[in-house]
């Protein structure tokens, strides 16, 4: 049977998601399969929606993975829930059809990010971004309209081959006592990429860089590949989401 | 020139507020020390509105110091932040009266309990006490305004000598999303105090404490030490209130 699991996870801890060559490196990946062997005394591969990079967080990443006995699908994710270490937790696991993939079959992902503008605050630290200093808010939400579409982010992720083309389906931003956190959805992020559209943002907001300038980046036609990342621990995979659970429009071809 | 400062600081890593015998074991009041060693070069005692046990955090913690020279407070306050670990900050630095005294004349102080009665969360476990599971509000927010008044709390603190009349001034909660978030002001609290009353609150929400135990254990008349006590994560020192900074009733005596 397919189990599909959608998992928090703090990342300070972590080396990231994705399983390290040097296994003293904590990985979400390991961590969790560790504990399948564990159950199931087999080794058994997770596959998930993609890889949050080291500190970065999650609230609702997505994974999948196959077992070859019917299980009792609540008493497992009780299970692993009290195996895993406490900065990891499954929020929920369900059995799926065989046609859902993790990555492949998700449409679309929404990211957050979390400054806080107002004095720095110890107790959350490792999940926000402490500023601490003020920003043009209005100046950053003219900017992030520019971000809408589908556009060339060369400029905005790692030094990677492949595909730099994405499309933003939805970018906005609320403020609450000196705290912005920052929604973005689209159909796919390129690494590094919504930290370094937040870091623009911040030298937007700043007035360190202008919105002709910005412009510039987004269009990708000269490569400006941008310096600004925002730290990781302001940064959760918030949300992936699957046109029909079990089946997608990838499935369908 | 006598200084005040207020701090705030995350509890999870500290073997509590104050200095430890066994000098590899963090404290908060040693951090502050030795970082005030490095800026003047001598021994400077803090002094605290009280302590705090470990892994209590702080949002409102107060200290008072002298220094022997004339100090620009605020480059001070910069320096000082800049020199400690990031689980310790300073919100303000302020010269005050000599006769102002961090303890002394204080004249009551707020703490706050924040339990998590959702989901398990990962990003918050050391800041909030994960719970998990519902609770009777309605019975809890009764059994709360018994605590209101002068009483002898000797069930409700640690093994320790000394005077239990303490008296409470408000106790009040507020829920969100499944957080509820106790604040209780009084005039002192007694080591462990505030995690009792907490725990007693938690064990009548479930039912397994009924209002009439409870009024006993609060009348005191009866040695029946609580045993339940919640855990240090959920609990701050929110804001300790002096009456006329640097001069207070204690120090008119």
């Amino acid at each position: 049977m397919r189990l599909k699991g959608v998992l928090s996870y703090k990342g300070t801890n972590f080396f990231g998601y994705q399983i390290q060559k040097d296994s003293t490196q904590r990985s979400v990946q390991k961590e969790i399969q560790d504990v399948l062997k564990r159950i199931f005394n087999s080794e058994i591969k997770i596959f998930s929606s993609g890889r949050t990079d080291r500190g970065v967080h999650a609230v609702g990443q997505v994974i999948h993975f196959d077992i070859e006995k019917e299980v009792n699908v609540t008493k497992l994710k009780h299970s692993m829930n009290c195996l895993l270490p406490s900065d990891i937790h499954f929020i929920s696991l369900e059995e799926v059809d065989e046609t859902f993939h993790a990555r492949f079959s998700c449409v679309n992902k929404e990211y957050r990010y979390v400054i806080n503008l107002g004095e720095y605050s110890p107790l959350t630290n490792d999940i926000m971004y402490n500023y601490c200093s003020s920003l043009d808010l209005e100046k950053i939400k003219e900017a992030m309209k520019l971000f809408i579409g589908r556009h060339n982010f060369i400029n905005f992720c790692a030094n990677d081959d492949g595909d730099y083309i994405r499309e933003i389906y939805s970018f906005t931003c609320e403020e609450k006592e000196n705290i912005i956190t920052f929604k973005i959805i689209g159909n796919g992020f390129r690494r590094y990429m919504v930290r370094m559209i937040i870091g623009t943002l911040i030298e937007v907001g700043k007035n360190k860089l202008d919105i002709d300038s910005l412009r510039t980046l987004i269009n990708g036609e000269n490569f400006l590949r941008v310096s600004f990342k925002a730290p990781s621990e302001g940064l959760y995979l918030y949300k992936v989401n699957y046109e029909k659970e079990g089946k997608s429009e990838y499935d369908d071809n």
